[in-house]
């Protein structure tokens, strides 16, 4: 078997791959080769004895990796704290091996992208280093304090490297728990990771950094690529954001208002020859108001159920009696198959905070037009305007975090805290 | 209390509705009066001894409607069968009362659609009329037996009335079904009653019947309003479309793909004056070839699963366990909490089939770039391309009401069928 670090040929059922060998970790079977392909994606190959292995070329086993760059704090320059929670954009990619480099700095960060010595002083603080798949409540939790504590030492703006997956989940909780931020907190990832020439960690973590210095928003945003093309990133409001497309970098879209604007840096040879930011609404808190409160509050016994055609009623009776809240995402304008409506009744009566939210995610869930929606809310199900399902159920765990009061419940998930429930939908946003 | 018909004035907590009172049905409670707004909504006002409820004008009690105008056969026009299942649009609204008239016949269409008479003879079967939210495989076995029996007897195309919920449920359904349909099988809705001067009913349903008799296409699409004005119809793949707004006219889309083309009618005074079909793509099936066969199996026990942060191991598990498929809305690439996939393993072994489709909808979900994947795969998930979650659920419950045997059933899911998997994502088929 190759050694990691070697660049391959693999030929198996007539199709041939070639790569570099990935280190092998715990979880992959002694039989599986996983090579980094030149697309910059890794593939897991089950070696049968029919399939043929050619060394191409001889790797060096993988170094520790040394940052050649010393950080100097610029007086003339703000600063920002790099919250790093893990994710494609915060791993380093040794070029010999594929293989991941965890040990993750400042400096590292500055060797990759060295213009943002052009844009702040650096604070890194590391939360965790996980897949934001693998994010939970509690992850968010963490997040938000470690925020907390960042405002509280006086930086000039936030940056939170995340994965992608559930990047709108986690900003639409700090939006939530970062109540009157004075300063903006910008949650920004990527698509491809930093090996790849297609690479949007680079323009991404830039932009995200200039919004986070050099805007004078105030608030939890997410900040990536606005188009295919490397031009600009998009700043998106952190209660109405989704990742809407699995692989493309400008996945990321606000759904059901517009944007919040627009940054543009252009960095040449380690420097920034030109940066904006662009503000399209006036509506957005500004930098430096008073106020502000840690609410890092969480209890995940939520489920999120997309209501669908053939969804059994004693499962969906049983999930609404398990947990403390359920968000359904009815279909339409917020409905369930009428035969399910008594379980709403049934689980509303013993407590269980029971919240409607679009399926078709813009617009308006109604609970008055048809007689479901009437009847579902005679069962005691709360309808919840124009909030995105992902934003009611992060809302809806942090409303349990803090009461169990239904009551109480239902004001804070009427109440809008930071955008996720518009007065009016604006026919511009839409396709 | 006021009686049905009579248009009244309410005044309580400050607010006056001004609307016509509905006949009360069963399930509203005696101390509520449900009234229709002059927008065309219902709502339903509790009477407390504070509301003010004014008279203004006295209604006449509701009348059985009879059609005045008589179908005769034009022998120079195509016939479609129009299948009537229900919902917005199929719903005469009786002017003075606001009351749904449940009798519907062909002349009743007519009527409110002259331009019918001049596009096509119309022959009407109605096999339910129930809200879309209300549908099930059962009904979907239904519809599919109802229109297989109407193509073997001869119509030039198909027209399906339907509540605009879950039409995209139903048409991915009559896709797999309905093989190798000889001619267009068009569902159609309305998001307004006919007695609002802003319906889409009649664009909808002429367009619809347009695309049905005069395209050249074969198999299952969706026709709705293209943009908010009146001026084109869409025509979606039955595969890839999805409601994407709560309200809008134009709320359905093709997701991941171009649509099939665009339909225009323009009607004046009962005549038609202009109409045409316009196909953007060359991939679709052509009107009158052979083959036709009906496959209306279901098995329902399937469930359709959005993964979120925080969603309880125990929970997930069990979901898994006591069904015989589950599709999972995987985020990003088509990823679960780490901590979940045992579950996975532990379910796929006893036999269940779990499916993982795109939580951002659009775009492919790939077991290869993450670990995380790859697991899954490893612990016998299947990974279903670029295919929507909600058309992957209809394709599961098809696929287990015709075999048992996992192996086949992951060979129908891989099967790419009536455009359900694209070979390549188009780089066009995003914002």
């Amino acid at each position: 078997m190759p050694e990691p670090g070697d660049v391959v040929e693999i030929r198996k059922n007539g199709v041939t791959y070639r790569g570099t060998v990935l280190p092998r970790t715990e979880e992959i079977p002694e039989d599986v080769l996983v090579i980094k392909l030149k697309n910059g994606y890794n593939i897991g190959i089950k070696v049968t004895p029919d399939t043929e292995i050619r060394v191409i070329e001889r790797g060096e086993p993988p170094k520790k990796y040394k940052a050649p760059i010393k950080v100097e704090y610029n007086p003339d320059l703000p600063t920002a704290a790099l919250v790093a929670t893990g994710g494609t954009i915060a791993s380093r990619v040794d070029y010999k091996t594929g293989g991941v480099v965890a040990e993750f700095t400042a400096e590292d960060f500055l060797l990759s992208f060295p213009e943002i010595a052009d844009l702040a002083n650096l604070k890194l603080k590391q939360v965790s280093n996980i897949f934001s798949e693998d994010m939970t409540p509690e992850y968010w939790v963490r997040v938000a304090e470690g925020v907390a504590e960042e405002i509280k030492n006086g930086v000039d703006g936030i940056v939170i490297t995340h994965g992608t997956d559930t990047m709108h989940y986690t900003s639409a909780f700090l939006s939530f728990a970062l109540q009157n931020a004075p300063v903006p907190v910008v949650l920004v990832g990527a698509q491809r990771s930093s090996d790849r020439p297609s690479s949007d960690a680079a323009i991404n973590l830039l932009n995200a950094l200039n919004v986070a210095v050099n805007s004078d928003l105030a608030g939890t945003f997410i900040v990536m690529h606005e188009t295919m093309d490397d031009r600009y990133c998009t700043i998106h409001p952190g209660t109405r954001a989704r990742k809407m497309h699995t692989s493309r970098r400008d996945t990321f879209k606000t759904i059901g208002d517009i944007p919040v604007g627009r940054s543009y840096v252009l960095a040449r040879a380690g420097k920034i020859e030109e940066r904006w930011v662009e503000i399209w609404g006036e509506e957005f808190r500004k930098r430096g108001q008073n106020g502000f409160k840690l609410v890092a509050k969480a209890n995940p016994n939520v489920f999120l159920l997309k209501a669908f055609p053939g969804l059994r009623k004693d499962v969906f009776e049983r999930i609404l009696l398990e947990h403390d809240g359920v968000i359904i995402e009815g279909t339409g304008l917020g409905h369930v198959r009428q035969e399910l409506i008594p379980s709403i009744a049934e689980a509303t009566e013993s407590g269980v905070f029971i919240g409607v939210t679009p399926q078709p995610l813009f617009g308006r869930v109604h609970p008055h037009v048809y007689s479901t929606a009437v009847k579902m809310v005679q069962a005691g199900a709360v309808y919840l305007e124009d909030m995105l399902p992902e934003t009611a159920l992060v809302k809806l765990i942090w409303a349990l975090g803090q009461t169990k009061d239904r009551e109480k419940v239902k004001e804070i998930m009427l109440t809008n805290y930071a955008g996720e429930i518009t007065k009016h939908s604006r026919p511009d946003a839409f396709w």
